[in-house]
């Protein structure tokens, strides 16, 4: 992962971990989030914002892959990018590596929607031209699709 | 504990361990809570109806102490009782026994206040009747207090 | 989802929410754990058994696709089913529901290894019989596969 | 707190939130839990350490008392102090504060009991003397108790 990656360092807590001595894979869930909202703060547009605004992304889809087990106290780097922008969704590619010795230990793509949060039902939203263009800016060129 | 006790059972989960082997102390804490809206809700009064009238019940102070380790598959029995209702809070005692062999696991008193969630600042609120009687029904006599 | 499958129910717990007012996706996971757990005991082989044996399951795969919020309070209802059995792995294609009223909330897909904990670096190693009889008593006949 | 106070800086994450749009109170036990971690790894103990000869320090009582919510996006200080050595037990104080202000959102009070995590039920052992010079050069002098 190069272009457009974000790295977000961060440390595995006790509490991650579970009885097989790792981090139950449930975290990786909880490091996925700061990931991406990381790489949107650092391009401008904090979370908090677009929730401020009457929007939020929610998690639709999830793809994870198991490599190597992280272990309490490990040093983990996030990488984020951007995979895909629609017109009402975004799609992230991760990778979680153990800094010290950069091995890869999970790798992950998720899907968010944009959902309006003050209409009932909260239906589907178009992305807002801030978002996408912060997002846009996190993308590699060949990901750009105008559809959802 | 008795008079006024409700029984809430509860199977520990894998997630809820960590790599000592048993139940992460963080997680006594849901169980707790799984404790007081089971009490609430079989004497009528649903967490989400209170919150649903614009007011909450937040959690203002912790008192734990740990006795003995909750293993993975351990069922619980999670003992609540109201120890203490004023004007604008309620306190509950708590123990937490292996169901198996009723070891006592831990014990643990909790202090909720009400407040108003709809008011800028969220002060604090008088408990609705709704609530005080719903409370005062699981509450041994001697604990009516009406001060807060 | 029919032959094979089981139902286990549960309830959300107020924690498992986030600031969107909905459960946040990665208790999904949690659930899901509770799904195949669940499963196997009722067949005959809880969890800790395997792990006393020196071998564990851990997910190596996650597939998970949210369709409607689950809420606090919601009793939900978790259908496990194995999807795919191999040498040294198993899969479990699940469906969360809301009790109430069957509303689809999530569907998912996971994929654990078999593992020997008590060798170094964990390689991954053949169901024992034991594991495969319980897992195929929950499996459709066309979903046998011998290799990994 | 000042002399031996260990600050650590955490930022809250979304799935700590629940739907109140506070951080959930048992999420601060992580937070602590990283606050002690965190000192005694700079003083040169990291808690792997601990482990790995053979010692645990399980959390055995608690105290938390919660006085402004903490939010979605703070970056919290965790304050930590020894506040009291015993033979065979340590206890911490703590505060935490939002950064950005100062303002104080809770403060705590934790006892962890050494054990030894190899010998059958875990019984409580003594304080190695490198554990107690670590945690010593944390202490202020009039903390400083030789029986537990």
């Amino acid at each position: 992962m190069n272009a457009g990656t974000h790295t977000h360092r961060t440390r595995v807590r006790y509490a991650e971990t579970d009885q097989m001595g790792v981090v139950h894979h449930a975290s990786y869930l909880l490091y996925l989030e700061d990931g991406r909202t990381r790489l949107m703060e650092e391009r401008g547009l904090p979370y908090t914002q677009i929730e401020r605004s009457g929007l939020g992304l929610p998690v639709r889809r999830v793809e994870l892959r198991f490599r190597e087990a992280a272990l309490y106290g490990d040093e983990l780097c996030v990488l984020t990018r951007v995979s895909r922008l629609r017109a009402a969704s975004v799609a992230f590619d991760y990778e979680i590596r153990r800094a010290d010795d950069d091995t890869l230990l999970a790798t992950a793509w998720l899907e968010l929607a944009c959902v309006d949060l003050s209409a009932p039902g909260r239906p589907v939203a178009p992305l807002p031209d801030a978002v996408r263009e912060c997002l846009e800016s996190a993308e590699p060129p060949s990901a750009r699709v105008s559809e959802d």
